[in-house]
């Protein structure tokens, strides 16, 4: 189980995330750190206009490793060399008959891509106006990330951090599912919890909230409260210990002289 | 159709981004940015060590309006305030009992409480440290975006962006049909929930079960215990309506003869 997903974040190593004739060197900055989070490591720079650059390194914040190993080039065809898959990554509608997916939609095609051990690329284009008409033939597909239609301005480290969690997403899926976040504290099992029902109702009977001889659905409802939290061992010792005091309550003086038992 | 896709973009307005004592201003710049491309609006903040800030109004760059709308608050109590859910982002796995579900799941059950028309807050905390133990405790639910395990350092704004995005493709693109999220009864407001700790408090020094001089986390662990369940507004009244008689019980005879008042 370890290891199926030791090697299914390796296949992170096999995107690669290309930016085009990037303005704010910031921008590759925060892309870098953007990468990085999500375990990608391939940044390609088509004509960056000012690299390297300090404002790139201090907004990699602990990504500079990908800055140091990224790979200038002159055209964006050199930066796609070995790709199996190209993703342009648009703001807009297209005319030209590329297909268009959703930026999940194209996650879940990279991570089949990535699988078979071949490289995808994402494409992103200038701050300004985005990948031209002669980048995007080199694409296979666009991807566009769903936006606001009044305000679409997504910063580029932004996409690039939005497409980057997809990918993670689409190719460890469930990474955080129950089994790795289980908690540590045991739960209570059954038994617990309906003796704590039952020590709920009585306790409910003599402080004379519940009617024995008019139940209604009062436990019923209780009971949902209770079911929906789920409760661990030790917090049914915890409500428990309120219920035992509830019945018969004491000061604090009281129960220090009661050579300091605990409750 | 287009009416069914006007009305659920609506319902983004009933989602709240509250950061937590941020440091830079660049960053409430970018986050308000993050919002609008994402279709939120509400914005609040919880002592940002400055605001109004120019580098804030560039970095927003053109969702200015935002940042003119932040409401600024000096606790985190004061900006939940009406909040059906508060979930809060978490970094890394935390010790105590609160529920923790990756970032997709937790907008899944925010488009579920929107849908209801209540008001779901994503709190974020500081840049260097998260949210604090007190500010978790004021949160129902916690989401972790999934990261890379060796570099798990996602900026704020960036960790913004990642959950506008996954909350508008949660409301927008029918993951809300989920029946069990299709609340139907309305659950409790923040300030109804935090009424109610506030009367358990209360009793449970009264029956001597809380030592206010020795409180350990006791209240802590009892919080965490019903923010899991997510309270319904009758829930409340049917818990404060025990309290009540915990505080000063009676007999069903005494109730009656007290001519029959409901409880």
């Amino acid at each position: 189980m370890l290891y199926a997903m030791t090697s299914k974040l390796n296949l992170l190593n096999n995107l690669r995330i290309v930016l085009c004739q990037t303005s704010h060197p910031g921008n590759i900055g925060s892309t870098a750190r953007a990468m990085k989070t999500m375990g990608l490591h391939q940044l390609y720079l088509v004509q960056p206009k000012h690299f390297p650059d300090a404002e790139a390194n201090s907004l990699a914040c602990g990504a500079v490793d990908l800055l140091e190993n990224a790979v200038v080039c002159d055209t964006l065809e050199e930066a796609l060399k070995g790709c199996a898959l190209v993703i342009g990554l648009s703001a807009r509608k297209r005319q030209l008959s590329h297909e268009l997916v959703a930026a999940r939609e194209a996650a879940t095609r990279a991570a089949g891509v990535v699988q078979s051990e071949q490289t995808v690329a994402l494409v992103f284009g200038t701050e300004m106006s985005g990948l031209s008409n002669r980048e995007l033939d080199l694409c296979q597909l666009l991807a566009m990330i769903p936006t606001n239609a009044e305000f679409s301005s997504l910063n580029v480290a932004a996409a690039v951090q939005v497409m980057c969690y997809e990918l993670r997403v689409a190719i460890t899926e469930g990474a955080i599912t129950n089994s790795e976040n289980q908690e540590k504290t045991p739960l209570a099992t059954n038994d617990e919890v309906e003796g704590f029902y039952q020590h709920l109702e009585e306790t409910l009977i003599k402080i004379g909230y519940l009617n024995p001889l008019e139940p209604k659905k009062l436990m019923q409802r209780i009971r949902r409260i209770y079911a929906r939290a789920r409760l661990e061992k030790e917090e049914v010792n915890v409500l428990r210990g309120i219920l035992k005091l509830t019945q018969k309550p004491r000061s604090f003086e009281q129960q220090n002289s009661e050579s300091k038992k605990n409750v």
